[in-house]
């Protein structure tokens, strides 16, 4: 689904910008981007470019570790969060304290009705691929 | 209960940090320690002591907004969260990617149990004020 | 000499990454780079977007005032420094400090002299643009 | 030199914020402060209490690498460099474009007159400890 995500992203012609490692949704979404020609930004919580995923193209090395989720949620005009690991639950609540709209893909029940109860209006939950990237396509021309 | 937290934090002689604001749990924890004799330290998100807690011993201005809630609970020996506004749960989750040990205070049973699912045994819940101070005392004795 | 270098970066086809605001070497260099159709990255010190290059294409927005300085030179292969401003001087330290090479264009022989010292094989003078662009290729190839 | 700096501070019942780590200028400069029974504070590069002097009462785990340098600048009333590494180069640029008072101790004449050009009024150059610690008790009373 984060490939999917990605590819319709890159298609788009819309710049994705992720955690940066060569692991998991990160990296699954950075391959996406680019297999359908888009440009994908890494922001990488190492010193180096070691663990980085083969198909960023822009690697921003910040030597922050986790505090570096608070400049991936400022720097984007969207957040989509796909699945919910301890990482992604911080970029979702940073995303929220900033003011900014969030999607959550592939989420369950639990965690899809915690954040809606913290974020009211800010939160949307999409059930699928296609109506993450409608929904996005709607928050950046209303912006 | 915040101030209460801090008050026993204080008496404990355990150095009680906060995010450092004049606002909410982190004031009321702060002034709380401060009464009962307690040294405390607060990471402020500005750039200066604007805003800082009038009970805050030891300012940590970091010019860093939320990113320094990486710094709050890569400090702490264990993260207690008061409540559950967005900030306090991007702590939280930071506190489990960082295999921290958190006792959640005064929340609601869905976050309880959205954290319980997340984090498992690194999370624990504690129903008063008591039991968050015996939790941390066991915690420290055991680390 | 900063819109000079730009626009070389831009026309050599390398990335060219600055604190990306809207004023002096930042911005300069920026709209040189895109003057040559090259490609621009700004690391912002503010939590928006307010006063950002125009001429930035991918802005990273990290909220951490000059903090990001840091995330400055750990994203660069080659550092530049034109001019020697207090912030400029924090980065030429970081880079030396993380073991990145500098380059310094347009600096008087007092800062020539001291980074020179500090820095050892690390620091290269560069006495104009041209010679800065032989350099970053002749350092891009022995990586 | 800096063992005398920290223990004069603690002396002077001054809080003592350094980099935290167990070597050079900030290892000696908090077990002076300790040796007075000052209380000492250490901003820690890392991402737990690896390296830290044995003389740091409270640490700050940043997590962060030198980026944590603007977070020791900012957090100081008065900024003292003993010494001239890459690391305190940045941190005394980092200080003066955050408009902080800086105490030069220890420089060599090069270093000092690079950085009094830079800062001007802000820079003040010390030739020993005891005037250093003058120095930071005039400004302390100007604030």
């Amino acid at each position: 689904m984060a490939w999917e995500l990605g590819s319709q992203i890159g298609r788009a012609g819309w710049v994705l910008l992720t955690g940066g490692r060569n692991q998991g949704v990160m990296d699954a979404a950075s391959r996406g981007a680019k297999s359908a020609g888009g440009l994908t930004v890494g922001i990488l919580p190492g010193s180096d470019r070691h663990a980085m995923s083969a198909a960023v193209d822009i690697p921003i090395v910040t030597g922050m570790g986790n505090a570096r989720n608070a400049i991936n949620i400022l720097s984007g005009d969207v957040v989509v969060a796909c699945g919910m690991g301890a990482g992604t639950v911080s970029e979702v609540a940073l995303a929220l304290k900033a003011n900014k709209s969030v999607i959550l893909l592939n989420c369950d029940d639990k965690a899809c009705t915690f954040f809606q109860n913290l974020g009211g209006e800010q939160v949307f939950v999409a059930t699928d691929v296609t109506k993450a990237i409608a929904r996005i396509s709607q928050l950046l021309q209303v912006d």
